[in-house]
């Protein structure tokens, strides 16, 4: 490798950019240049439903890195401009911006190409290929001001597909004075990330607030004036027909791994869609990484191949494939936790670990507790309900969700505790920290250990 | 052992009332009694500055358990009973209840003695061995309520001792609308349980409310009324005094243990000067275990002795205790953390592990970190600070401290950390949870892993 190695990226997402940060802070050196299609530099596409609910100000704000904070790293910064073409063999990109080509040799690659929506298969959803309207997607700035539009208090707003954004915006939009109606096709809301019982304390609350169809599929628009009017959804099992006024509908139906536009094949894509890498983000070309949503990689219990955007996830595959492109040392851990937290309608939820669908192969205890954060003579303690999944054979944690006050750090402990493969009985022992107005000498997180264990006695 | 077996438990604090409490869970057949000298059933002594303050409305509210309770459970409770001897070699405990002599045998028992105050020795402090009008200590419902006749808005309050319970006591009476004042001997507020960078962090912030002496000795009391009326102070360094008016005095100098009324030397005490225990809390003496306050149990990481009363500490020896004794089945861990959290002043601090002074067997390196919670574009973004400790040689994390938001839980995760031995390399590749209202991509937790990593990389 001579040593001003150059080192291209495609996409100034999170995944791009934080590659472009850690390559530039392992080898002051390397000539980093990135290519991003879209208009802005990286910037938090997580936010983008507080600012439509008003927690943020305006769309500015979100973006982490200005263009000139590149400059300052000497990161070299294509905004508006496609790659075309990359050729594996000469190493040579083919970018186009405007109508300037660009071509580019590199040392080492880096696709951070992302994700995009999935749309569902609903009649008159789209005309021309594009989505009628007052239907939209949530993916980018521009998405979300056109949303803006829409919003207006006591006006209808409907969305599709209950998972973390679907909640999320319904929560921004319901904060906006809307009347809000979620649709989800499966029989649970959050059903990627949160067991039944679980999902159902969560719908309950919620549902004090929104209205919520689980177990309903959406089948078809109608149109007035051009623009949706009302959406047709059908029950899964009985098949009957509801029909709702909404002249908003936002598409929440998760999204497929952006593959750029080249050989497929030399690629590899895996099972769940994505470019397959290894534990230093290599794929299966040499010299090219892949990161964040375009990408998959196993998830840490199962071994399965999982591809599921979570921002925590591509921030730490393009930190490993930033160091190693420079010509540093760096790998990931052997699987994804899948460490994950939401807000919505006050209320604080947490995962890690898959979800007991997605345990079939193991043979596992679960037990839930509803505790207090704080000990029951201190006022103004919270709610807090845990759960926690061990495999009954090696008595090791292998999942937890949690419902309420601080679930992100709780579940941040035994996100520790399962990449440790801590047995249940240790975990039990672990000495958290007590203080009356701040939480009990026995915490939630160990008294839920004890609902585990008196299961495994009862049935041993 | 006869299918009946007779537990005997010396103490209702939560040592004595929680080990009572396991033993029944393990054993619904045992005899189990409890001999307490106070007048009181389990209640938490750490809630008495909240009442002061007003947090909590009531003394009785502290009460976590009441004598009914232990009816129903079916274990004996003698309030008002104090223990005068112990016949280790027939197991006959004698106890006396006002005029009434008590005679019980024992197969286990359980010793929750707890500890006193440390009276320092202040010229006047005391006269005939009762501490003189407007001094106290605060060990019990009858000491606050004694110090709650002396709270009025403007009036002076004086403190010895900058621990936790010293500051938390501050916090009590600046809410009060008391005018407080600190006095630590050592040079440092929170000598025990923080390094002095952190200390000196959290000293920043509480001197905006309060006065600290550090430094200084407390050496006489002038007495006018027969009460308190000035404290005299040295300066350790420079021997200069300082005279304090102050009609309030709360000695908050640490704890002994109490030790019951029998051959020590059969019992063991130790360095610390707690009853010597061992992983199922026995003590040397077969059939007599020790939990709490009144004993001794080594340091996780040191493995030297530590004698601290932390009631995370105490209850989790009260489960091993009461297990046990039972006969059941359950081991402390290799040592304790020493996790440990408190609030004072609208500031969340928490620790793990030892404190730097007592890790100088070890070759170390530390990392601080001063973070916010939430990512940098989210509104309400709280500042968080978090040191970590590392054995140089093994990079394991041994220790970490805590300011801010949510410390005592982020403390959690890294004591989790510790009881796995990690070393930093791994922990920093943790997934923790994110999502713009609750935690950046890379927490706070993360970034000071990635200083550690620099300074390692640059001793190398």
């Amino acid at each position: 490798m001579n040593k001003n190695r150059k080192i291209v990226i495609i996409g100034c997402g999170a995944g791009g950019s934080t590659a472009a940060q850690f390559a530039r802070k392992t080898d002051r050196k390397s000539k980093i240049t990135i290519f991003e299609k879209d208009k802005y530099s990286q910037y938090s596409k997580c936010g983008l439903p507080y600012v439509i609910s008003g927690n943020i100000n305006q769309y500015n704000d979100l973006i982490e890195f200005s263009e000139e904070w590149y400059k300052k790293a000497n990161i070299e910064l294509y905004l508006n401009t496609e790659v075309n073409r990359i050729d594996f063999n000469t190493k040579i990109i083919y970018a186009k911006e405007d109508d300037t080509k660009i071509e580019r040799p590199y040392d080492k690659l880096i696709i951070a190409t992302g994700s995009k929506p999935v749309i569902p298969p609903i009649k008159n959803i789209s005309k021309e290929n594009k989505l009628i309207k007052g239907v939209f997607n949530l993916r980018t700035i521009d998405d979300a001001k056109k949303i803006e539009k829409y919003v207006k208090k006591d006006d209808k707003a409907t969305i599709i597909g209950a998972g973390l954004i679907g909640l999320e915006m319904a929560d921004s939009l319901y904060k906006k004075g809307m009347n809000v109606c979620v649709i989800e096709s499966l029989p649970k809301i959050l059903p990627k990330t949160f067991d039944e019982d679980i999902s159902k304390s969560i719908s309950d609350k919620i549902t004090k607030y929104i209205k919520v169809y689980t177990g309903y599929l959406a089948t078809e628009i109608e149109i007035k004036n051009g623009g949706i009017n009302k959406l047709h959804i059908r029950n899964n099992l009985d098949s009957t027909n509801i029909v709702i006024d909404t002249n908003l509908l936002i598409l929440a139906t998760g999204t497929k791994p952006v593959l750029p536009d080249l050989n497929q094949q030399d690629l590899k894509i895996g099972k769940a869609g994505g470019i397959i890498v290894n534990n230093k983000c290599e794929t299966f070309i040499k010299d090219v990484y892949s990161v964040g949503d375009c990408t998959e990689y196993k998830d840490f219990i199962t071994k399965k191949p999982i591809n599921i955007g979570l921002g925590s996830i591509v921030v730490r595959q393009a930190i490993t494939a930033g160091i190693n492109s420079a010509g540093g040392k760096y790998e990931l851990l052997e699987g994804f936790l899948q460490t994950c937290t939401s807000e919505f309608f006050g209320m604080e939820i947490a995962t890690v670990g898959p979800t007991i669908e997605n345990l079939h192969d193991f043979s596992t205890i679960s037990a839930k507790y509803n505790g207090r954060s704080l000990p029951e003579y201190f006022p103004g303690g919270k709610p807090i309900t845990l759960k926690i999944t061990i495999n009954k054979k090696t008595r090791e944690i292998i999942s937890a969700q949690g419902i309420g006050d601080k679930a992100a750090q709780r579940i941040n402990t035994i996100a520790c505790a399962i990449l440790n493969k801590m047995n249940i009985e240790i975990f039990r022992k672990l000495e958290t920290a007590y203080a009356p107005p701040i939480a009990p000498t026995l915490d939630v997180t160990t008294l839920v250990c004890d609902i585990i264990l008196m299961k495994i006695n009862r049935n041993q």
